[in-house]
């Protein structure tokens, strides 16, 4: 049961003139399964993206960034579902080439005007035949409101798409930010995966774009966590069409560019915390945020200790406010002279450790109470500069354990 | 049900002269419980020790190491079971001593000389008074063949006493290794530690015991895991009461030297496993080994990046040889520039991964076959020097969430 999350109403999603969406069904695991979704891209637009750190990263990832780093001008984006095309050497490559080969012939483009993404089973051959095969149906489909069939068309084993959309005002001009995202555990049993699109109308400076998808990457997908495990497919792109009528963006720093930032992260937090809630076996979502850092660094170190920590997040579980699993986390993160006696630390409003210890006035029966929501906040302040930060996680289930010890089928 | 472990056979334990245990039950948390013991040393003993790097780290752990520096000469270690004097602050400090002092004052010794050692709750106050009420009794108890029942007063959640000991030849000497450990995931629900007590009564000089202990931790308990958690009192101390009659051993690297580092490493390596084998939940032993690194450093950030993969620890609870997550944990272990074209992959005597690749003769049902095995082992060569090393855990089943998800009661 994914914690406070519905599926998105199509309505609510804004087309972004200039993308097109075309979702299809090409049996690529599967039959009759939308499997293949291909977006088409105006001339002009901008494109950049940020990939998964892991040294095994997929054979799509690496043409990405091969297409990206070419600036051809990026026109379209594929995605198959069902096979992730990782750990599959040259072939893996040669087979992820020819599906943008195909794509771009059939859209009249180039093929490094291609960005291909695949998410699914890791190490076996890409069917990149039924893929082809797909292609002219994904064409034929496009449309620019197609967001909502996108978000359920590059699902794997998510068990609710994944979409968020909101408008801001620049110079009087309406601009649209849409996105969706995917991806229920960082890997599913051999699922690999998060995969995150966030494209806007805005006139923004291509040269910008990249500096902008890191800055929201950093604040949204980056922040997440389920289980520590980061896939081999992990990507999130960020699209500009350029459409919009204000004058172009020249600066994040500009008042112009500020409200487009803070409009892509919160639609980028959205997607991402969206992947949370619909965590493999997730019963609780959890914010953890760590203050007083002397560098960000250290509060993300103390974060994740936290939010890794299979004894903490099997206390969610259970709804146990244990208090020494929290701070034992923190002691552990690897911030070498940290005073433990500094530490407070607060579950939602309850203050349960001052100075490193038990707070006098706190009540088991008042942690309790908070452990026992489906949204827990948890602050730690360190007390020893001015940083902080904040990540995303969920609880460690029964269900986690089912999901991921099923064989695979 | 702990993985191949049993009780150790009290007869199997062979006393070390110079060192006494007494075992009492003092009714620090519950009644009728061995939760007390005292371990006596003749004067001339040597003792180093290594101690958690967790930063909260517990009084008695903070006591020990000053005690140690004191250069006193250690003549008692005292350890209680069932409170961790952890996150207990100035207090939980007082409280330790006291229970040192109370010792010394008993045994005719300094307060400087006791090493205290707590496990149990985290963050409850020490009762001191029971500890000091129960010393008598632990004193008049005093045994040299006691180690099997301190192998079980020291136990917390342990479902088994843990204990090994063996006998080699010095200069024609018998020479005994004989030791204790307990801890069955690094921390359990609010119970916290590890703890391990090796003695031997060869003639070491006083010097080189903590290059020994740190050889010996570095070979054994620093290379268990079981969650990941560190805990607040992680503990292990070497004892040698150098009471065996052939010359004082001066050299690590000296025949007689090696044979005794060996054989201290052979007792610490069975009581690490130990734990590992009785960790919580645990149906499967699993010995990774990742060789080929430049350093050790980058061969451990690999093992222990697939030992604490929770998607890696649930497969193989469900016996599921899946490749792409043991591949996508050393994908994202942290070596820079780990070249993944260049890795292989070992279960056993399966080859199921060359070149970063299914290898070509590779059967699933052979991964299978030994995944189903109760021990499992993962060899992983990076082809990028000479380094390796080998970590041991154990698997991620129900049982690891129920026991840790239990409230506290």
């Amino acid at each position: 049961m994914p914690v406070n999350l519905t599926a998105p109403d199509p309505a609510s999603l804004h087309p972004v003139p200039g993308v097109r969406l075309g979702i299809t069904m090409a049996g690529v695991r599967k039959a009759n399964r939308r499997d293949l979704s291909v977006i088409a891209l105006d001339e002009g637009s901008a494109v950049a993206g940020v990939f998964t750190k892991n040294r095994f990263c997929a054979a799509p990832v690496q043409i990405c960034r091969e297409h990206l780093a070419a600036g051809a001008g990026i026109r379209a984006i594929l995605v198959n579902t069902g096979n992730a095309n990782a750990g599959t050497g040259e072939d893996g490559l040669a087979r992820a080439r020819q599906s943008c080969v195909a794509l771009a012939a059939a859209m009249g483009i180039q093929p490094n005007q291609v960005l291909p993404f695949s998410t699914g089973v890791i190490m076996e051959t890409l069917p990149v035949d039924r893929i082809i095969a797909g292609l002219p149906a994904a064409i034929a489909a496009l449309r620019a409101d197609a967001w909502a069939e996108a978000a359920e068309g590059i699902m794997t084993t998510d068990t609710l798409p994944k979409a968020a959309s909101v408008q801001v005002q620049i110079q009087g001009q309406t601009v649209t930010i849409t996105g969706i995202s995917k991806g229920a555990g960082m890997i599913r049993p051999n699922m690999a995966t998060m995969l995150g699109y966030v494209a806007t109308d805005a006139n923004i400076a291509p040269e910008l774009l990249q500096s902008l998808v890191r800055d929201a990457a950093d604040a949204s997908f980056n922040r997440i966590t389920i289980d520590g495990d980061t896939s081999t497919n992990d990507s999130f792109v960020l699209i500009a069409t350029r459409k919009a009528a204000h004058a172009e963006i020249s600066s994040l720093a500009s008042p112009e560019g500020q409200v487009l930032r803070d409009a892509v992260i919160q639609v980028s937090q959205q997607l991402a915390q969206a992947i949370v809630r619909d965590g493999e076996g997730a019963t609780k979502f959890i914010s953890i945020t760590v203050e007083g850092g002397r560098d960000e660094h250290e509060c993300q170190l103390a974060a994740y200790a936290i939010a890794h920590s299979p004894l903490v997040k099997t206390a969610f579980f259970a709804s146990d406010p244990n208090l020494g699993r929290i701070l034992a986390a923190v002691g552990y993160a690897g911030i070498a002279d940290l005073d433990q006696t500094l530490i407070e630390m607060h579950l939602d409003d309850v203050h349960v450790v001052t100075k490193g210890g038990r707070h006098p006035a706190y009540r088991e029966e008042d942690g309790q109470r908070v452990m026992k929501q489906s949204e827990i906040g948890v602050r730690v302040h360190l007390h020893r500069g001015p940083a902080r930060t904040t990540v995303w996680t969920c609880d460690l289930s029964h269900d986690y354990v089912s999901i991921n010890a099923d064989y695979r089928s």
